[in-house]
């Protein structure tokens, strides 16, 4: 039967300032699957990287949604999922989002590309309800858009693709556990208008620097005075970073997703890489365990790489 | 002593979906103001208009600026305003914005040009302090730079020009008193973070839409959850002229500023004109007089006309 290979990409949402709303693909991590078109109606998936994922299709990220997308065509046909899982789950980087946007994409390349991105963003949107308990869609757009996108609404769904520069992101995951659920929890249900105000300045603001090249821009509107002063309690260490990688060149960031991993922008690659110095040397300082990455954009999203 | 002729534009504050951080420059209607170099540290205002605005000029729109902006320089000069207002005081097209934007812009041009566009905006920030009670520059901005601009910070303050397309706009003043500091009061302090959510996904699609020229997502990203469906209250006849003009054709609108005026975004004249007559039957049916005005985005901003 037909297989296909596919790189899911590492997605950065929020951005800081758009909570919920705006989500960036990087080029590494990405997680490598392998998908296998069956002709028998059924979803299997299997692990090729000791991660303990569920191997139920129903209660996986991957299978869930290929089990929607069964529903929605009529052949007797299934899909086998081999994950070699590279972003690791609950590193605030889109782990979960790789997994099921990868095996929608996977899929529909398979089915012969039969649906459309907006299309795969929704099968994908019910492997995030499997893994964080909301359907939520700024991981998965990117992922599956490739480069910077906004949810201007989840219901009913309208994704605009941002275009952006190329920039150099620089990310730090520090090893301890922040589950999605309980970063959802922490926040309060009602804000301030006076900070919804100014988060929406800045929502503006960054979105019309991504699309003007506008490198001075994006770095001041990548402030966050509603989630951020919350979420980054849970992170050790998190003020001293952002700090010092501000010192060190970079234009800004924050908080990765729900956390624990901590992004920063940076125009070149070698102030990404003195970025990346600060964050160790201050992880190190601490004592905590902490992988680095450092990357660029990526405009492409979910790419099938074999046939 | 030298004297210039401005002209100072109406505009649309807020845009629907950005509440204190965007607006928009009109054509029409304009105020006409001469302003004359005086030999003596004095600012006087005068009104052709017959309407009976403050004559103190620290009580002025117009004139508290411009005391400002003797502060500012050594020479023993001073300024005689003439105010032609055809922007009607409370009408929610930005005429204090128009007052103060307009007598610090002629001021700087007979000064030389020796302020920034940022300096103005400041200056004439103290007009609206005076007229309204709050240092707001949602209108004084989009009237110094043209166009539509972000406000993305207020203190400091950033302001971002978006560029967008040449759309027509249609304003319809019904002729009853909103004051903005009742609109600003009967608004909450606290906003439900899911509805802060969905404004924040609309201020980006929108500016999105502007510097894309994207008119399908222009109209649908406004849409305001929070501030709209307080103050519409105040405005008879609102839901019914919004769902009628968006069936006539219009992209979308809402209210302008803190109201009473409604305008609409259409991309050609014919559309345009055709809001204009479901506004003008909706509030002759009612029996509310008001009047209407058919116009276009205005990319300049004030404008010296005679030297």
């Amino acid at each position: 039967m037909k297989q296909v290979t596919i790189h899911a990409p590492a997605t950065v949402a929020n951005l800081v300032c758009g909570f919920d709303v705006l989500g960036m693909c990087l080029n590494e991590p990405y997680d490598i699957m392998q998908v296998k078109l069956l002709d028998k109606r059924e979803v299997i998936i299997s692990s090729a990287d000791g991660y303990n994922l569920p191997s139920d299709p129903a209660l996986n990220t991957a299978g869930a949604p290929l089990l929607s997308i069964l529903e929605e065509v009529k052949e007797s046909i299934g899909f086998e999922v081999i994950i070699n899982k590279q972003i690791k789950p609950g590193s605030g980087i889109g782990s979960s989002a790789a997994s099921a946007a990868g095996s929608v994409a996977a899929a529909n390349h398979l089915l012969g590309d039969i649906f459309s991105k907006e299309d795969l963003v929704r099968f994908a949107m019910i492997g995030e309800k499997v893994a964080s308990g909301v359907k939520h869609a700024d991981n998965i757009s990117p992922c599956i858009y490739g480069g910077v996108t906004l949810i201007r609404s989840i219901f009913p769904l309208d994704i605009v693709p941002i275009p952006s520069p190329s920039l150099y992101v620089t990310v730090v995951h520090p090893q301890i556990e922040v589950r999605t659920s309980d970063a959802r929890q922490i926040l309060r249900k009602e804000v301030l208008l006076k900070d919804a105000i100014r988060q929406w300045g800045n929502i503006g603001g960054l979105v019309a620097g991504f699309i003007k090249n506008d490198y001075d821009l994006i770095g001041r509107s990548l402030e966050d005075v509603i989630i951020e002063p919350v979420r980054s309690m849970l992170i050790p260490g998190f003020d001293e970073i952002k700090q010092q990688c501000k010192s060190a060149g970079a234009m800004g960031g924050g908080i990765s997703g729900s956390g624990p991993s901590i992004f920063m922008l940076s125009r070149d690659k070698a102030t990404a890489e003195n970025v990346k110095n600060v964050m160790k040397e201050i992880y190190d300082r601490i004592g905590l365990a902490h992988h680095l990455y450092v990357t660029t954009i990526n405009h492409e999203g979910v790419k099938i790489t074999e046939d």
